[in-house]
């Protein structure tokens, strides 16, 4: 898998993972890329320099910025780690988001408000791939993100763990009366569609962003980011 | 300007605006598509009924689910109306926004929300286009949108009118600490550049979205919606 561009492989090399190999620009003047090129190295990753032509080519997302890195595929968290920590949980379940700018949006809401743990099946739903990376601007190296099998069973997995779960969705309790206090999930449904119906039975409460317009429906990274922010500020942790 | 697929079209439709051609598929099935075009030749709009090839040469977003209008330009808001009313105003400023997909994104958590109006600059910044509209998944048809041509000018007309201005910003005070009662407007700056230089030094205030991660950045339209429903908790609105 690629890594591409300056936010992303600072990322990479202030994680500490293992990379496989770099590509960078013949000649390249930028100070921070000759430091990872040189830190990359020393983690025994293989350096090409290339022309610039040859990383165009390379480029998967068009914005490489004169460095690209290959990394073993994304490595997620465990699942039954994330939720046997004894401690309060704040997590957030997609189900089955479609758009990787979704998903790197919502890993980058749950990296800057310190949330546990992003969620999300392994089928019917986008995985971490090199546009979630890049729109997540880095924050998916910080970020446990967890792939699992059934999005259901996991759910329940987390109630007989003591995690309240929260549906997202429209004929809820607002969000503002809603207790978002204690260990806590929030599931978000996908693009256009919304909760399915058999997460949304399993859910334990329905909570919902107060809406007063006539289209109502918020982009689903941007529900995520409300929540997520009006659950942070209930538990006093700003 | 081309208007395409079902949900910027139902919006169309109900927003009551003129239009005016519609091209839609031959032997259309979907209900709801033929109700507009009927709906659309009462406004006298010329009707033209086309194949499915013909519809998908003239899509500019590739998803036009069988019906296109054709629409006269997005007719923006005016600047100076909208900061006239008598009333606690909540405007978004958005400083030089690049992303259509941001801009659409705001758009839609301003209709939800209940915000006054969005301003964008004329220059330096995307302006309403088809791709925006498509995202905004309606919201532009209902919120004021305003273009102005100098964003630090409008700035500073909106403080002669008591609207007290928010820059949004790493370094500011608390969201939760801030007071985003009365006539406000909150700046969101620019994809990777944050606010300009001369624009947050007219802010009369920073305010910030708290962060406990490592990359601290969220995207635009996350970061509107996350200030604009603290603003609305505040406001005792929802």
């Amino acid at each position: 898998m690629k890594i591409e561009g300056k936010n992303p492989i600072r990322e990479l090399i202030n994680s500490g993972k293992s990379i496989d190999k770099v590509f960078v620009q013949d000649k390249i003047a930028d100070i921070e890329i000759r430091e990872w090129v040189r830190e990359a190295k020393s983690r025994h990753a293989k350096i090409e320099w290339v022309d610039k032509k040859v990383l165009d080519k390379l480029s998967e997302t068009g914005h490489h910025q004169g460095i690209i890195a290959e990394v073993t595929n994304f490595e997620y968290a465990d699942f039954d780690n994330v939720i046997s920590q004894q401690k309060d949980l704040l997590l957030i379940v997609l189900d089955g988001l479609e758009d990787p700018h979704n998903l790197g949006s919502v890993i980058r809401v749950a990296e800057c408000a310190g949330a546990d743990a992003v969620i999300i099946p392994a089928r019917h739903s986008v995985l971490v791939n090199e546009t979630v990376i890049r729109v997540s601007a880095g924050a998916s190296a910080h970020v446990p993100v967890c792939k699992v099998g059934n999005l259901n069973s996991a759910i329940e997995q987390m109630k007989e763990h003591g995690v309240w779960v929260y549906g997202a969705d429209m004929d809820g309790e607002s969000m503002y009366k809603a207790n978002l206090k204690g260990s806590i999930a929030i599931v978000i449904g996908a693009e256009g569609k919304g909760l399915s119906r058999l997460t949304r039975e399993l859910c334990d409460q329905i909570v919902s962003i107060p809406m007063s317009g006539k289209v109502n429906s918020l982009n689903a990274s941007v529900s995520a980011g409300i929540l997520v922010y009006e659950a942070l500020r209930q538990r006093g942790t700003e």
